[in-house]
């Protein structure tokens, strides 16, 4: 088993080696993550999608050669290489734990200090599914079942569901304490008591208005009360497929019967 | 954004300081990942479950008194902190931040190297939901959804993968290369084609049959080729839910038309 993590990696220095597809990849993940990259790797190497992305991002550095030895890991946060050569990978592997960098080398699961795993994002939200190496291809059939039933607001709702927070501790501020709790308690029953698509409907005219009528009356008005009706008609009419069975049935019972009435006529 | 990671806890020596609750929910966390613990606070200050937890395994240590400075800090891979003393945490952060130890320091987002997220264990399958720091109830909410739908079977299909992946390997030993290349694509295969829950299905002896049947004659073999229908009638009964309402309506469609046609009869 791992240890599941959400790594801080806002101006932090990553080094990446190599510069092929999994590259490619890797720099696009950690420069998600906010990191300055640097990638090291002679230009003979370079997949389309890392020159492209060494060239529009003013994050990322690149350095056309060879991994050099220790100095390249002096001020580095963080190193992951994605090169063929396994002799390679290793002495880069134990520089790094020498020096206590975290260390992810791609397909060598005994080089590395943590894995990779399936990912889904929407917004500040982030999900990752791990098979702990057992099977990828599993991993990727759960993301995606994953996804279809992820309610399809639930990034912005919870983008919505920050700004509230940081909005509430404005008005309310101080750490810990009774007002802390007094807070959490409320920032609960909201999130409980309104539909994730109500959350995500939310702007700053309405949050406010929430606070007003909420926060400040110490109780959780209802969507309506604050939002109005107009989003509520879009978002929740009834799903037709588990309608249209009974009424079917119903017209077939009564035709059933009345045929049984019509039959008993003409005797 | 972060970047999430499965960090490598497998025989790491894991410093806890603080005793109470959210201390036993890291020590549960990281124990779960085979880590190497170090409870350090005073007796006075233990939780129940801190307490039984020490007393239970035999993978923590436990000092009973303060944290004492960077002595403590010797040989340790990660530190967690979850005491309500803020000064000391920073000093605690600042030391592992100088020592390159990960730190994470509860309810102190500034002072951690990394978070922790709403999580989901079935066996080798592990899921984090992060919202990065936006909303923790609505983490815990897309947790709950996220387990509902879930197949009941993922964690046992996972590891039942594993295995054959395992097995497999053992066959048709090497790295890369064309062989490589058939592993991967046939286990793919196995995977996209058959249903997870067919897949949880599998034994030792089953799985050999697969790969004698399957991966010798280069193909895959159907589910009941391999197991039979045995475990087939078990798993996919029709759902009664979607049943009942056709057949209620049904009867009441009869009921409306023989009312009817009794109402015209009295007169």
């Amino acid at each position: 088993m791992s240890l599941l993590i959400a790594w801080q990696l806002k101006d932090k220095r990553v080094l990446i080696v190599g510069g092929g597809n999994v590259a490619s990849g890797r720099i696009e993940s950690v420069l998600a993550a906010d990191a300055l990259v640097t990638v090291v790797t002679p230009r003979n190497g370079l997949h389309p999608t890392t020159a492209r992305l060494i060239a529009d991002s003013h994050r990322v550095t690149y350095h056309d050669r060879m991994f050099k030895g220790p100095e390249d890991l002096v001020n580095v946060d963080m190193v992951l290489t994605a090169i063929d050569d396994v002799v390679a990978s290793r002495e880069i592997s134990d520089m790094c734990r020498r020096l206590r960098v975290p260390i992810n080398s791609a397909d060598n699961p005994a080089l590395c200090d943590f894995y990779f795993g399936s990912q889904i994002r929407d917004g500040p939200l982030q999900i990752m599914i791990s098979t702990n190496g057992q099977s990828p291809k599993l991993a990727n059939l759960i993301r995606k079942r994953i996804e279809q039933h992820l309610p399809k607001c639930a990034g912005k709702a919870i983008e919505r569901v920050g700004t509230l927070r940081m909005l509430l501790k404005e008005r309310a501020p101080g750490v810990g304490g009774v007002v802390g709790k007094e807070r959490m308690k409320w920032m609960v029953d909201v999130c409980t008591s309104w539909k994730m698509e109500d959350l995500a409907a939310l702007d700053d005219t309405t949050i406010k208005k929430l606070l007003d009528e909420g926060w400040e009356k110490k109780r959780v008005p209802k969507f309506e009360q604050i939002v109005g009706k107009r989003r509520r008609l879009l978002t929740t009419l009834p799903t037709p497929p588990l309608l249209g069975p009974p009424i079917l049935a119903f017209i077939g019972g009564a035709a059933c019967a009345a045929l049984i009435y019509l039959a008993h006529l003409r005797n």
